[in-house]
């Protein structure tokens, strides 16, 4: 039996998010789940670590190689608050996730505005939970930034 | 005047392939260039660090904005020596980076097999460079793996 849902996985990535929006990061947050655990928790911080790769899912993922001493994450579910970028679905797609669920959906900067599918095959993937939430920890930074 | 052609640049990122190739990594290499000096050298490593992000290209534009103290790569050259895959492409975008020559194709993981443009559109691509020398190496590679 599953002792948590994915609703409270995605609410774990949001506290992410809001850590990030703490540290004037854009608020984006991610879980990694195996076997019902969390096994990483990751915000982005490309401005603290002056590093555009360093999303939360990027970094979610390489602490989950490095908990499991594995490439590959079938058993895992990554919880990230917003769309991955081409980028984060690229790196997705090596580590042959088992499945990705995202919040907000990123029209402009997603993987999906791709026509060809990026993920892997066996990736399963949802969307849709704790959407609104996601995307108010983003409008809010982002009218922060033009105030 | 350019003391170095990128001939020369490409020549030392197959130095770094050639040793991801004696450390059983798949053998790519890369070298980030600014105003005309190599500021990063990195190799495939996702078997030594056990992490599928761990690509040459991505460890060489880390190093970069480390060297740099900057997030964005404009007036940097990246020479590597297979076609950057999706996620790398991806990277790339956000690192705004100048221009991008890679020596062999990869039809199967390359981002050039997408229909959408995934780099920067200020970013000038060149390849072919090498191209022979880099797949006589991934040759190698894979005739050893199957032996």
């Amino acid at each position: 039996m599953d002792l948590y849902t994915n609703d409270y996985f995605m609410r774990e990535a949001l506290k992410q998010a809001q850590i990030a929006l703490e540290e004037g990061e854009v608020p984006v947050g991610a879980v990694l789940v195996c076997k019902n655990r969390i096994i990483a928790r990751a915000y982005n911080q490309t401005e603290r670590l002056t590093d555009v790769t360093a999303h939360a899912e990027i970094l979610a993922l390489t602490a989950g190689f490095s908990a499991l001493g594995s490439k590959y994450l079938p058993e895992c579910r990554l919880f990230v608050t917003l769309e991955p970028c081409v980028m984060c679905a690229g790196a997705i797609f090596w580590s042959q996730l088992g499945e990705l669920h995202y919040a907000a959906t990123d029209p402009k900067r997603g993987y999906g505005r791709l026509d060809e599918p990026v993920l892997h095959p066996k990736t399963v993937v949802s969307s849709g939970l704790c959407e609104a939430e996601s995307q108010k920890l983003l409008q809010d930074f982002f009218k922060s930034l033009r105030n």
